[in-house]
């Protein structure tokens, strides 16, 4: 078997030194490996299909997929001829192209609550846009929150206190994710100042077991919101094209006024989008939102062929199944190992926890003996299974947990 | 001369009217043709040099450069060849890659004031990051802004007060662009709570002829952030690599503490950069910010191969030049045909007005006949000279003003 270990992270730490004299910290946000064991690189240098590579050469089966962005695959053909077609042309000029007209287009006939789009380029962009609509709407300042939901690094969501104001979130009033009283509750608290009511299609905070919503909680939120005429506004940054092929919620039959998209619509390209109903229609035109690159046309063009490819290859099936094998295989690898395991999750954004782990430490030395044997995931936060995935990589992936699992148990 | 009208926008009312029914108000944002002249069209097809064709086929010379982003041209070739030669290892990966390193050492090493830098993806993130670091540093909440000052579209900034709350702006305190007193006198109202000072380099408020700022309001702002402990935060999204190679105030000898960057430094590719002191370090640690494109290597290696070229080529001195010609051209022209105009700000951002101007109803008929004559440039906003400017180009755009002010002349 392979140890990356042998030949890792001199190029890497080498990187490392440079960037520690001009980048604060040596690096920041969610791509920061600090707290991550030490196998993990700082510095990639390739992608492709289901596989990338640190830049000392190190190859790894890629079960983070970017934290999201990359769906069908790094490189995915379609996508990069759909992108090389659109370069040549334009991407960021005085004016939108027709591509933003044909993925408004496109998103509105495949997502149920849609009747119209706006783009930009970060999540949290489309967070935000989300709340200031909702907020234009009522005339109301009262947002609920599920408490430990991450919608985004502004001062107003950003989940560190560093360098935001009281008043940033003072507007916010949380409630507890699967609890629909707590919002009920929430909601008495906000009066007739409650604007909107925040939601993730599943429960992914950092470092717990995933939750899949209970559809009474769902529901529950959705009549909430049409008893108050708050704005019912689904986070589907994360989620957005890996649960279904249209909005994550459509399965419970449970439609958002407004939802927030990013990550996977363009395939690793920079894209966000809001998605809202003709009643919000008016408040989104009252808003004032845009950016130097929100109406660049290649990451939409890579939209396009995301989009279409999702649906022609019939991705979110394939995901589910990759996900699931690997899944299975893994939890009859821990049991063999006599570790107790939880996965978590929808199988094409798995999450997994030792049930007797403290403080992350079984998960690092599982995470770390993974990447030492090719199999880039993650210890607190959920993967991402892309639909580059093949049966060999399942099997090549399942040899590198069985080692780790082996690992877990020996020190233990 | 050619005639835009003759063939205009008949492909353009398409779309146009196939976008009214899927984004709000048909368009949103800076780019929004709405207040535009009717030659205005909404989408545009493609560009090269200093050369765009909107979707109807019309050519024009480019003076808006996307509103700032494409600084040498569109498509430059050595920017495109960097960003091939990017693109076919990785773009958005799990971590950076050694571009994200090489393009912090480049503006560290170029800008004076810069010991580290931080990259995102849109002017608002630069701002806003600068103004959370700023607040982690201090402690402290209140930051000055110059009344009618543009730093972006997040709640806190946005021109319009549509679904934003009074609590988003509350810690901000305005001052007049270019009087120092009036800055001194917000931050005696801040007291012990002012967190930072934030200034343009010039003054490029919407509508108004620009300001170049007075040395003495510079220094002055710089002495106060002294003073108080403040951090001076220059707000370099527009200006930045326009004026000069480095920070557009480092030739009045006025350093900042933080400053913003986007819009040009990756010559039209997605990405934003925040450059500070060292003293600002450990808050730019100690804050969370992140996005999910943001440590994407493309625009880094765009923003390399930009930097580059604008030193080796002196593309601002290139600019200045090919601004300089158009501005006198278009002087004389307009004295020519007895209209009173203003030329303000630098000539590679220049801005005319004319002096009996009411509601920009003669630079509304003066752009109009600019847009049908071929030359893109707007109303109430600076426009941009680029790098891929020829002798050729501002020969051809004088031919056309010409006309342009006989049309306002005609009018009168």
């Amino acid at each position: 078997m392979q140890d990356n270990a042998r030949v890792r992270l001199r190029e890497d730490q080498q990187l490392r030194e440079r960037a520690s004299k001009v980048i604060p910290g040596g690096m920041y946000g969610h791509q920061s490996v600090q707290g991550l064991p030490a196998s993990y690189p700082q510095f990639m240098a390739r992608g492709d299909g289901a596989r990338v590579w640190d830049v000392d050469g190190n190859e790894y089966i890629d079960l983070m997929c970017s934290y999201g962005p990359v769906l069908l695959g790094h490189h995915h053909p379609r996508v990069e001829e759909a992108v090389a077609k659109q370069a040549a042309l334009a991407d960021a000029q005085n004016t939108p192209s027709a591509r933003m007209v044909e993925l408004a287009e496109t998103f509105t006939s495949r997502v149920e609550h849609a009747d119209w789009a706006m783009f930009c380029k970060n999540g949290t962009d489309a967070t935000t846009t989300c709340v200031s609509i909702a907020r234009a709407a009522t005339g109301r300042r009262k947002v609920l929150v599920a408490k430990g939901a991450y919608h985004g690094s502004a001062p107003w969501c950003t989940p560190r206190i560093a360098g935001v104001t009281a008043e940033d979130r003072v507007n916010l009033i949380q409630y507890r994710y699967n609890d629909a009283s707590s919002a009920e509750a929430a909601a008495e608290e906000a009066g007739d100042d409650l604007a909107a009511v925040m939601v993730s299609p599943i429960r992914h905070d950092l470092g717990v077991d995933l939750e899949i919503p209970d559809p009474d909680f769902a529901t529950r939120l959705r009549r909430l919101c049409d008893r108050t005429g708050a704005a019912l506004i689904l986070d589907d940054v994360r989620c957005g094209l890996r649960l279904n092929n249209g909005g994550s919620w459509e399965y419970l039959g449970v439609q958002p006024d407004l939802s927030a998209w990013s990550k996977a619509i363009a395939n690793g390209y920079a894209l966000g989008a809001v998605l809202g109903t003709d009643a919000l229609q008016e408040a989104a035109r009252a808003i004032y939102v845009t950016g130097s690159f929100w109406f660049a046309s290649v990451p939409m063009a890579a939209s396009l062929a995301t989009l279409q490819v999702v649906e022609e290859e019939d991705i979110v099936a394939r995901m589910l199944k990759m996900g699931s094998a690997l899944r299975d295989g893994m939890a009859a690898q821990a049991k063999a190992h006599g570790l107790e395991v939880c996965f978590s999750g929808p199988p094409q954004m798995p999450f997994m926890t030792f049930g007797a782990d403290q403080n992350f430490a079984m998960a690092g030395v599982f995470s770390d003996a993974a990447m030492r044997g090719g199999v880039w995931l993650h210890p607190r936060h959920n993967w991402f299974v892309s639909g580059a995935m093949t049966e060999a990589d399942v099997e090549q992936a399942l040899q590198t947990t069985d080692a780790a699992f082996a690992a877990v148990a020996a020190a233990q």
